[in-house]
């Protein structure tokens, strides 16, 4: 790959276990302007395009992408289905989703998760996302479930989807 | 007061502030069904009535208490209206209530909160309430906000609304 201006650059995605609290932190930048990279979260046709690793598929099964609203997504391994749900606390434009999320069949885990969006100009963005539960071993058992291929391989897919436009 | 088995007993209520995770544990003893403290929880009319310091009153202006159902409510105080909002992530009849929790005016803080009621036989009810938030220095701040004050006065009244059926 030869380095022109206008090509995507390789970002790489920092995934931090808090050492204080019991909260992943994923940080990762985009070069999109924040309303596109927003819209990518916020839009089910899009969200189902990326989210999650190379391996699985999306299905949108409820998504009330608003302040007080809920959604619920299936996701596809090998034929088998694994279903999430939650509630949207907070979508303010641009800016910040705070949601709860639950894998189904475990159904008294629940992580807070929040995302904010940076404006770094330049048509480039910063993602900040966390995800908080009431355990340590909770937290470093998701850490250590291979989680951060869906989230390098969702984000590399996020990138092409931006740079489409 | 003499001891007659019919009479409410006087339950305390504790509030801990838990030592590794930044949360608020509060536990109480109602001498009512679990099926009447869940409905005293969910039914607006009803929540209305004792939540809170004696100091207050309550308006909820809206109130959807399902799974990814969300509410709002006013608390007024000497005719100072201060509004809290959240969603209903999960409710389970008559065992759990998972909902978060925003002060208006902080708009970035939010709780997860977590109710648990377990049947404890002869007609009594035992309350685990757990309140999550993502740093220790909110937790100290919630808790040192004269909160208990809220906490035992409402559980009052609502020993009182329980023990007329």
């Amino acid at each position: 790959m030869t380095g022109t201006g206008n090509q995507t650059r390789h970002h790489e995605t920092q995934i931090v276990a808090d050492p204080d609290v019991p909260l992943v932190r994923i940080t990762r930048e985009f070069d999109a302007p924040r309303k596109l990279v927003f819209r990518a979260h916020t839009d089910p046709e899009l969200v189902a395009q990326w989210m999650g690793p190379n391996s699985t598929q999306n299905r949108i099964d409820h998504w009330d992408c608003r302040t007080g609203g809920s959604w619920r997504h299936v996701s596809i391994q090998e034929g088998q289905e694994y279903g999430f749900y939650g509630s949207f606390h907070e979508v303010r434009p641009d800016e910040l989703i705070v949601q709860t999320f639950t894998l189904e069949g475990m159904p008294d885990g629940v992580a807070l998760e929040k995302l904010v969006l940076e404006d770094l100009g330049d048509g480039r963005t910063r993602l900040t996302a966390t995800s908080l539960v009431d355990s340590f071993a909770d937290r470093d058992a998701f850490v250590a479930s291979g989680m951060e291929v869906g989230v390098n391989e969702g984000y590399e897919k996020l990138d092409e989807l931006l740079a489409r436009g």
